[in-house]
């Protein structure tokens, strides 16, 4: 699979990107790199986030800032749009990624476990978008909201809770801002991915022999994953001013998986209790 | 309206609601013990909580416990469980429906407001499920969750951002138990009410001027607001082992208002921004 | 489990079920007429019209009306409600259930297959609805329809393709007039039913070696089949006036299956060709 | 607008549009030829389609195969595929565009009224789709499907029900083959468009004074109608291999319409009963 757009599709656009430093945020960004934008990429780590700044300019000759930053933290997102501005002038769109998530049985997961997962997924999720949006409107300046979801983010899924809490309530955001924000200009749009493989990903959810017996690809119509270039051409669409009268909607990229399937983890009630044991051991928690 | 359901049909079931002192909760829960329940109501207000109690035995004949907690402190809720069981033995039911919101233009909103709203409409509610369900699978009980939503939990609403992506996040998680704990014999279902006007609410959110304005009835194709009663019907059905075969579901209740009208408070974008500044100073913030 | 609303919830209603002689239709209708109704019943085939006519009235001291009727002839069920009038006066609530479908891989349907099925289940329901609707607003009487769906008429199902149409095009229908005829005081509901065996019906769709290795049971987070009372009961909530301020939805009651599991028959995929023959004639076609 | 994606993306694919000979069939068509396709376009109407064949073969340097035909009728479709296989070899895709309205109170329709739109968008669709469908699964070619429908599809919509029950149909097709016929490699995904103008179409829909007063472009967040080039760019990028990881989703483009509003056209309730009295004469029937 290669790039669908013509290039320069988002020439001279800047765009954020939280989480971008890794897996599919990396594959996204080294797109719209490709297709001439500004990339600012972020993360809590700022070895890993350095790394692949220089090798994104290397392997695509742009742009790249990084901006360490913790999502829970609204300052830092605020320093974040302060740094973009200083260092590219306007910011065009923010492709809000960061996320984490625990694959358990939910009776199995503390309170605790629960607030990490919503507090990077949705809250923040809600201050990148607060702080971006009203940088906006005081400067009455257009800009687009892409936000990542999953397909649970409707049906639910067991076994993946607290992530499929966090992303309905991103989901709800990305519509209700869509309709309230048009008149600033602002459209927010989002895409639900099926499984797309990011190394360390899956094998970090499950371990390796679990991650064979629930092979995902078997699990989609197509019998395939996905592949990062074929989310990246999605994104770069929705990022791009091409996909300018497509507003609150959320695509499903997954084969139709979905559809098929209901809530994507939930078959993993056949995994017996001496495995979740197993699983949380191998966790280190 | 008169309750529908025949004589007995919660006798001796042990139901808490939370936020079960005014409003739609204490309606929902007055039916409940008309029906042979015994109640928990829980609030941050003791005095509004204990008044309640007595009015409700009053009224009803029916038993009443009383218990301040703040749903946003896991260990509060932990002791409404525990003083319900020292009091009714056995818990049957738990109706989510404490909550929070703020009408006004996202942009006017500090991250602290929208991490309020979200607190105590999709923390407190996660708290509460997961610590009645942590007790209901540890004792092996079966037991019964309903959530209170709304219909912008889906589409999404302008004007109250932080209360949509918070309930968006309990309908997940009603979704998503509703598969998971299902082998506890643990039920999930919710409902999503339309305009049932409670004294106070509506006027707290809007000034009186703007409620006529806004009437909501008109925005419902049934051109009227909703009964009590009829909520409490459907609650108390959602809450029996009539609705056993009911699960993962949420039932709205709105004459048809989300379907006319898409976001509940879209429409809200006429308001001037001049008087946007006057609710905001009414408010005293 | 037994009946639930009070006794007399549908005194002296009357109540139209299309193909109510047998099936869910018949248990919904037997329940109607405990509830007080006076019930008229319709199906193409007279004699088992009849019995089930005598059978109902016998069981239950209500008053029941056959009508021989083909809902895909206007005429036809003009003739219905004419008779039905002339029976019991005013007609107070429809419920649309008369339905066909096939199991098959769907490049194995002929076009007039697909025909068959959507002008049953779709063309019949909008006959019905229109000549009931129009009744009603000429008089200026109120009424209520309730329509029987599945759950694949939102996440559609392979091997049942024309009733996914078909079913979809009446919940399109459902909440259409929900809006649109609420102005008449006019409600329109519907009922997505999970797996209620009915005597005949799955060993009609499928034959006995294929119904236990695709056993619905395992495929419902409950681990059951719903029993027909529970339906009844929420049938007879939604055709009363309890329900009245629910309109334009749809109620799921299926254990939680779509869920779980997405297009309810989609798994048939597992099924051989040379099965797909031997079902074939089975058939006799 | 323009074009979005790379030269020569759909080069040497051989697509079928039926109703592509005008309106937004055309637009989308013309587009796929830009981008190397070759286009067949379908229509009851000889020399209209002639006429479009030839302009279009003049505007882009393509090539274009006008084919008489009612989607009624199954042998027209036959015949359809059989001449396109005889003019250009393999068929790549199907674009289902072919469509009927009314605007209409739904009481003052017949039930014949009623089956005219329901027969050329849902059985025109199915007919069309089993036809090409049974075409490659026996020639073991894979293929694409794209269908157009629109947001009521799903909310429902008064004063247009009889177009909504058709596209929910489509709507429940496409999701259904999209699991089922994945295996064949056949692919299946629709658009939702909202507003986008065709000379003509509006003011059949509606006289002059009406389109004013109701300003669809007044009811998008957006504050605008869409163009065709965004419809097209969206239908090039889903009938393209760019998509091949996107199965069974509607991508809705209607810059937030439907979110903001409910079902697309029940606001026409303003309209009064002597205004539709006027507007059926002008209909002339």
């Amino acid at each position: 699979m290669e790039g669908m757009l013509k290039p320069g599709s988002l020439k001279d656009r800047t765009i954020i990107i939280t989480g971008g430093g890794t897996g599919l945020g990396r594959s996204m960004g080294k797109y719209f790199l490709e297709l001439g934008a500004n990339l600012v990429i972020t993360s809590r780590k700022k070895d890993v986030l350095d790394k692949s700044a220089d090798e994104l300019m290397k392997e695509t000759g742009g742009k790249v800032l990084a901006v360490t930053c913790d999502v829970r933290k609204y300052e830092e997102i605020d320093n974040v749009i302060k740094t973009t501005e200083a260092t590219f002038g306007q910011i065009h769109g923010v492709l809000n990624n960061a996320a984490g998530n625990f694959i358990s049985p939910t009776e199995r997961l503390s309170h605790r476990a629960f607030d990490i997962v919503v507090d990077i997924v949705l809250k923040g999720t809600y201050y990148t978008t607060l702080a971006a949006g009203k940088n906006w409107i005081e400067k009455k300046q257009p800009g687009v909201f892409l936000n990542i979801v999953t397909t649970y983010a409707w049906t639910g899924s067991g076994y993946v809770v607290p992530s499929a809490c966090g992303k309905a309530g991103v989901l709800a955001l990305t519509r209700s801002l869509a309709v309230e924000w048009a008149k600033y200009k602002i459209r927010s749009n989002a895409i639900a991915p099926g499984p797309f493989p990011t190394e360390g990903a899956w094998s970090r959810l499950l371990p390796g022999e679990l991650v064979e017996k629930f092979d995902p690809a078997q699990r989609v119509p197509l019998k395939r994953v996905g592949e990062h270039q074929e989310l990246a051409n999605l994104a770069a669409y929705l990022m791009s001013d091409y996909s300018a009268y497509v507003n609150g909607e959320v695509i499903t990229i997954d084969g139709g998986e979905w559809l098929r399937n209901g809530g994507e983890f939930s078959h993993l009630e056949t995994i017996p209790e001496t495995m979740w044991d197993m699983i949380e051991k191998g966790r280190g928690k």
